[in-house]
């Protein structure tokens, strides 16, 4: 019971669609972008993923250095220390090290359909030790006319989460960590709620516990506290392996509406929805047992990392959400949700 | 070379010199305490691990209920989907289950030496469905009066790090978990540095990253951010595969000194020490190469979890640390080290 429409025009974007950030660098894949409306357009902030031109008999990967500039790492095929059995990181002599580098680039679109990348926007680049892998899948968050960006921060020291804010999105203030390892897909609310910031994130477990939504409260958005878990995983389910928010919640007369990917052992990646109190949004109201989307077309099932649909961003004017999606690691694709189809599947027990 | 002049008392507690908290249970292990001055002694805030009494061919495991009760589990040692090959955890039917509940118990002493139960404290018990598994490993840090306990909230929704606030020692204000999984090993320091307060903890990874020391910043005590890295575990060395925090850093005129546990791969802990910059404690000044003290005592070396000193708890009055320290996670002991012998050690290049 698949509820989105897809565009038409699917896929809105491929990596041919945009230019490698430097010389050297080509871009594998486009992946789950952060959505916002600014100056009357509909707005992308795409993840970028690149890796070096590769050298025959070798895995060349890179990193950021000290210096802001990209490093990059030859390892032989044939060395004994390597692990390159995973396309997206390797092992080497006990260290991880990601394939590709991503970063973060704004296209926008009159219409939500067709997007170009506009003059005079910088793409959004890692540039401390805590992102020397990179940054990720940005969600974006409009609060009384700062736009919050909470993205993955990706380094050898860990995985967390970051806090950019920007007003015109020319100048950036960088808001540091904003929650430790192991955590990404973290989407602020975007209104106060009796006087609190809340968002949901993900941490990640190597022991007890797993990958989990859990929900937090902020004074200020940059200092995060009284973690609750609100989902689990479901053994035996579409989503039994892992849950992850997708963008900022959609306020509706039932309750919060957030729509969050779940994925099984297979890592096939689908997308569901939970309702949360308007009040107290720890209190789960209902959350769907089968997917409202899932992988199906051709775009869908293969790709860089197939069987993929991933959600970090969406649009929502009255009943219709325009959502945008990631599709198998690889391409940028577009679909429309009812908000009262989701809630009648929501409601109906 | 080890720094540490251990109490002649010690051990100085041992599992059979506390009751039991109910009918039923069995004291396993005392491990870790938080120490504390109150009323002219010194107190101890001990972790009591307790395990059901238990029955022929069945491995029974304790939890809390949603009614503040303790529910007793018991598995078939000869069932098939019983892993109960750790003595610390099980696993049944893919989810893990802690074989001993930890309470938080005080007991005082007018010397520092010898300890008893006061009359008219309650021990500190798990009561929410984050500290289901009990709770566990405590620091305290004294701030203008009111005492901070940050300490292990255990479930199976994962390991993360909660505060209780009192200026009592009878009425407890629970503040929520502050640090989101995975983490434990969290000392809040015990003055504002430039406006904030600070504190070190110990996320770990399922993968990048590991068992690293970060250093967060707070408002309030309550809400954490702008969360750095500051040291990570080291190859081939005592402290190669996990490091976390003590108590709370000791203001020196050389910089904020810390006493921290590392252990290896074979799960040998000892305690070394870093030394962070006064005014910004996220830079590192030095750090010992060697154990300031490693486990060298019969009681050390042989107990419920072999191997281990531990601590994460001392009173300083001017040169001399009164260390107490958990010991082979069974029994707790102290012991003296001096501030200008640590400083000496690492202040030499």
């Amino acid at each position: 019971m698949d509820l989105a429409k897809r565009f038409k025009q699917n896929p809105l974007l491929k990596p041919a669609d945009l230019e490698p950030s430097r010389a050297g660098m080509v871009i594998e894949c486009l992946l789950n972008p952060g959505v916002f409306r600014f100056q009357d357009m509909t707005w992308l902030l795409v993840r970028v993923a690149e890796r070096p031109v590769q050298q025959a008999g070798h895995i060349s990967v890179p990193i950021y250095n000290d210096y802001g500039g990209i490093e990059i790492l030859h390892f032989r095929k044939t060395d004994p220390d390597l692990d390159g059995s995973d396309p997206r990181v390797i092992r080497y002599k006990g260290k991880d090290y990601l394939t590709t580098l991503s970063h973060l680039r704004l296209v926008c679109s009159p219409d939500g359909k067709v997007f170009h990348e506009p003059e005079g926007y910088t793409p959004i680049f890692g540039k401390d030790k805590l992102e020397a892998y990179g940054i990720e899948d940005c969600r974006v968050t409009e609060i009384e006319g700062t736009f919050n960006l909470t993205y993955t921060m990706v380094s050898a020291l860990g995985v967390g989460v970051g806090l950019i804010q920007t007003k015109d999105w020319n100048s950036y203030d960088r808001r540091g960590m904003i929650f430790p390892p192991h955590n990404k897909d973290c989407a602020i609310f975007e209104e106060k709620i009796n006087g609190k910031y809340y968002a949901l994130h993900r941490p990640s477990s190597p022991q007890l516990g797993g990958n989990f939504i859990w929900l937090s409260e902020s004074p200020d958005l940059i200092h995060w506290g009284n973690h609750k878990c609100i989902a689990t995983t479901r053994a035996n389910m579409w989503d039994s392996a892992r849950i992850g928010a997708g963008a900022a919640p959609i306020k509706t007369s039932e309750g919060w509406l957030e729509i969050y990917h779940g994925a099984d052992a297979d890592h096939r990646y689908c997308l569901g929805a939970l309702l949360l109190d308007l009040n107290d949004p720890s209190n789960v109201l209902a959350r769907t047992e089968f997917p409202l989307m899932e992988p199906s077309e051709p775009y869908e099932l293969k790709g860089f990392f197939g069987n993929v649909v991933f959600t970090n961003g969406h649009l929502v004017k009255e009943d219709t959400i325009s959502l945008y999606y990631g599709a198998s690691d690889e391409v940028i694709c577009g679909a429309e949700l009812s908000v009262k189809s989701i809630l009648r599947t929501l409601l109906i027990k």
